[in-house]
């Protein structure tokens, strides 16, 4: 059994949503860590204990995060680097493997369209996880990136098992 | 007596300097954490855990950092991003007050001009801190912050003796 963590980082707000694979993915917790203070390093501070608690608590082994490409505003690219920065060394300070997907792979591995919106990500997340009450946005977009990792293993998994044929 | 963390931070090289204030600046160490690998986590790994350990090493009370308003592309202000947030993690996850600084601020402090170019500012840092020898520019831009806040700091402290009389 693997257990990952998705991460939807953000500086207002960054979601979380931990998986485990037993033949099918199932929820272990979701959740979001509100980070809403002028003092910026405060807010860095908040992410980085935020997830390094979540972490501590249930112990993941993966995290998967969603890459950025490039990005329309330099400014809000700057503080989205940080919390994203802020995010990740509260993984890889404690050897968690950080696996980073696009946007489109995410949307892709669960709508099946590269182009699919927000609410349709949403819908599927919670359909995936035979959830019936809709998650919140933050949480689910995290649990989204988690749910592609765990697709994108399991797919390399059977690749390998193939080739060893 | 009050020491000091400044940080320059980058996500190819980090460079970092701590001063300490005894009547003047008294240079404690200063240095680079160099980053080059492919795999980005790992860069911000190298990053925060550089940073944590000289935290560690020569316990800190306060951290510097220049701060970056607009950049003109937003890749680089993306990946800066992540690197600034990896450095004030280190610092914030150790209780470290952070205090940022324009670019401009620095400038003005050390060379009484804005405007003033990197050599003038490094030329500065090392007479300031009687070094002979020309520092790293990444080390002596991390020294810089570090000035700039002493020296915000004394002013600080003057206006409160005034306003006291």
């Amino acid at each position: 059994m693997r257990r990952v963590l998705g991460i939807d980082p953000g500086s207002r707000v960054t979601g979380y949503g931990i998986l485990d694979w037993a033949g099918k993915p199932v929820l272990v917790t979701a959740g979001c860590i509100r980070t809403e203070t002028n003092d910026f390093p405060e807010r860095l501070r908040r992410i980085f204990e935020g997830i390094s608690r979540i972490v501590e608590e249930f112990k993941p082994e993966e995290m998967a995060v969603e890459q950025v490409f490039m990005h329309k505003n330099a400014d809000s690219a700057l503080k989205l680097g940080h919390a994203r920065g802020a995010a990740i060394c509260a993984g890889v300070s404690r050897g968690l493997a950080v696996h980073e997907y696009a946007a489109r792979q995410v949307k892709l591995a669960l709508v099946g369209k590269g182009g699919a919106d927000k609410v349709q990500v949403q819908h599927m997340v919670c359909f995936l996880l035979g959830h019936e009450t809709p998650l919140a946005m933050d949480a689910s977009d995290a649990l989204g990136v988690a749910l592609c990792h765990l697709h994108h293993q399991q797919t390399l998994n059977r690749m390998n098992r193939m080739a060893q044929r």
